[in-house]
């Protein structure tokens, strides 16, 4: 029996389930406990850390993984290690990943591939941000190299004294710090991408996110309104980034649209909020391509089965009621998941998905049961 | 925490895991061994049997299901015992179960409903079957009461004496015999309904079913070449059963073509092979359709996504390959369902499901990726 290994508990783990149940894959996952979103949903689950050796060999005890990969970027070398002594393939590997968890090292790379991204440069003092601030007209977006996701680890700087207390930090020996041009996109886009070991590369259609909060709330695909360039633009910028890195399984690769230019905002080297559309709007959902990818199978076809499709997060607010809400979800064609996570106030508890012709009405009726699966209806 | 207790560890348990993890639903099911198909995909596993009440107490154990269903119709009553005292919800119940288990009770209550079906008759003796194929044309069709599926318990009979050993066998208390008339059908369709608890009724397109040697091989949705009423007729058969019969959960209704007239064949009250191009070929697929059915929630809407939509069953041959084939389904389009089972010839061990705009070259796509995945790809 095929088996995939995956490190991390969460909703990205736990959607990969049903696709490796269709797929006869049988899905090992290491969770932080047993509560974990993935626990519940996944063949076969190890309780543990990543960062534990013995953890991290239960996962890949035998029957031996087929291939070992990850629903987020924080990999600790010794992960590696292991994987590489019992022959497991590490995908994307350490080298690749690299680049997805920080932001410095991934800067550097794009811009010696020449791919467009927002001005930047590395701070360690008040001065460089200053000099910065000078040519960019008095405002840049601070950031730290390192665990920031969700609008965590990125602050707007319109003086230098904004960026004394993380410049501190930095000093000592927490995450260093870069600052980015703030760009006056007029929209956020991003496309996914899945690219093989034998080098076979997949893209979706280009889709819109749409933040709230600094938090994606809403993913429209394919984006409204593109321009006759952007999709192969974006498919060029993802491709020449999963080939150049070296990248295995899904890459996400957020984007600013600035007039009809994109600019590259992050990468994820995982299953991506971005893609959940696809779990229904294409013909290979992101999770089913991802397993697909880290096996060296050959990949699905990415065609969108409707003209538009809207995937809205439900997040966590005071009362969410989700699987109590069930009974009032009237909307027949709105597709609801749900994590299986406790809820707390802005946390990504599950997310609704709905197809259709019209963008409008589409977006109108995720919106509306999503609201009911986090508030119940309001009457 | 919302949870589905099943009775059965095939195919049709496992297909329900997907559907219920995208739902938030935990999926507990009662397998008959820790290698069925279902026990590997479920949220959680029971092994056992249902003739013991230990095993359907641990199947109901708190947190006590929402809702009790089944993946087969061979449900001893004392389950229903066993979830009535314990106040969980049989679904279907087991009055209307009775009618999907026993062909001459179902042959009956549909009799008294005045829906369409063969000629047909109970038989004890050797006169009975010889009045009966004296007045239809000399041959009839045998068939058990209960327990037979694919083709098993079903045999033609052109002369009295092909039916003494089943007559003796029944004699003898085994299963009663009915003959039905040998239909001149054109071809054979199936309609799937999901009805709720509450009473709401949704129809699948009614789709065209292809046998081979007594076994479902592929079926084509919508079926092709449909009179303006049959739709419409297929429906009026199946919400007229469902609402006469209470059925809850999935219903499959197998009917026979005779020039533009249905005649009902056979009943499931349950997910039906006949329905598993739904997974990717509708908006809501039987198996999240079942759950939410049995759960009493809104159901989802029926429609085809794609003009077509070809399932083809992948049968155990003597060389079947499964996942070892992967790397040789070139086919970016084709759905592959594996289920996990040991091989044997001509079992179901699994699924292609293609969608595209025209029958002829969805059926070839489907059938060669089905031929790839038992035997390889061919040289």
């Amino acid at each position: 029996m095929t088996t995939v290994a995956v490190v991390g508990g969460g909703q990205l783990a736990r959607m990969m389930a049903p696709a490796a149940t269709t797929l006869g894959v049988t899905l090992r996952v290491l969770v932080e406990s047993p509560e974990a979103s993935a626990a519940l949903a996944a063949h076969e689950t190890v309780v543990g850390l990543p960062g534990d050796p013995d953890a991290v060999r239960l996962l890949l005890a035998d029957p031996r993984p087929d291939a070992l990969t990850w629903e987020h970027e924080h990999i600790p070398d010794a992960v590696f290690d292991v994987a590489a002594e019992l022959g497991v393939p590490a995908r994307p590997g350490r080298e690749a990943l690299l680049f997805a968890r920080d932001k410095i090292a991934m800067r550097q790379r794009l811009e010696a591939l020449g791919l467009p991204m927002p001005a930047w440069r590395r701070v360690e003092t008040e001065d460089e941000v200053e000099a910065f601030l000078a040519v960019h007209g008095g405002v840049g977006v601070l950031k730290t190299s390192r665990g920031g996701y969700d609008g965590k680890g990125v602050r707007i700087v319109r003086n230098p004294s904004h960026a004394d207390e993380w410049l501190a930090a930095a000093a000592e020996g927490g995450a260093a710090l870069l600052i980015e041009e703030m760009v006056p996109y007029t929209r956020e886009l991003a496309i996914q991408v899945a690219r093989s070991p034998s080098g076979e590369v997949k893209a979706w259609p280009l889709v819109e996110s749409i933040q709230r909060d600094g938090v994606c709330s809403e993913v429209i695909a394919p984006a409204p309104r593109l321009t006759p360039t952007e999709q192969a633009d974006a498919e060029t910028i993802a491709r020449t980034i999963a080939e150049a890195l070296d990248v295995t399984g899904m890459l996400a690769v957020e984007l600013f649209e600035v007039g009809g230019r994109l600019l590259i905002n992050e990468l994820a080297m995982r299953p991506h909020n971005s893609g959940h559309w696809s779990i229904e709007g294409s013909v290979t959902s992101q999770f089913e391509q991802h397993l697909r990818a880290v096996l060296d199978w050959p990949l699905g076809d990415t065609a969108a089965l409707a003209p538009v499709t809207v995937m809205t997060n439900v997040l966590g607010g005071s009362r969410t009621v989700l699987e109590t809400a069930w009974p009032q979800v009237s909307d027949p064609g709105a597709k609801v998941h749900l994590y299986g996570k406790g809820v707390r106030p802005g946390r990504k508890v599950g997310h609704v998905t709905v197809m259709g012709d019209r963008v409008d009405d589409v977006r109108r009726r995720a919106a509306h049961v999503a609201a009911v699966v986090r508030d119940g209806e309001q009457s």
